[in-house]
């Protein structure tokens, strides 16, 4: 058997997501709801929208740029992001 | 503040999803750990490959086919389906 699919809350239960460990790499699929957030990386981070949409500031960015399902972007380690989510949207991040 | 996000488990914690709703409809974001699992539909299944693999015997099908990452397949309503999943796998589930 499997080791037990781990689920992990942020931002009082606004975040969810679970782990999965694959030969992509070490990822999390998770759901915003709606609301703003600012993340911390420890890790290169891959993101992908995967339903609904992220209006996102990058670190190094003072524009905010909307991304679509489909579109991905990359947060370097150590930095912090912060995503305004206006429908409840799924993702996948993948980490480095 | 939004409705606290809906995590559902099944198959002895084997899947687990996180429920959303959206422009795009309602859904569930999920991983499979590595195993064989028979799901039932209760509505038309549009089954994304979001990370890792899904070989599957679709209702009407005698043979498997593997459904890679962006790969999608329909199941309609009340039908069962067959998968296995020889690496954990996400997913995106929308219901119609």
């Amino acid at each position: 058997m499997s080791a037990v699919l781990t689920v992990n809350s942020y931002f009082n239960d606004q975040v969810k997501s679970i782990a999965l460990d694959n030969k992509e790499g070490t990822s999390t699929v998770g759901v915003m709801a709606i609301g703003e957030y600012e993340f911390g990386t420890s890790q290169r981070e891959y993101m992908t929208v995967v339903s609904g949409a992220l209006t996102v500031k990058l670190p190094a960015s003072d524009t905010w740029d909307t991304f679509l399902k489909g579109d991905m972007f990359i947060v370097e380690a150590n930095q912090s992001f912060n995503v305004k989510v206006e429908e409840t949207t799924a993702y996948l991040c993948r980490y480095e």
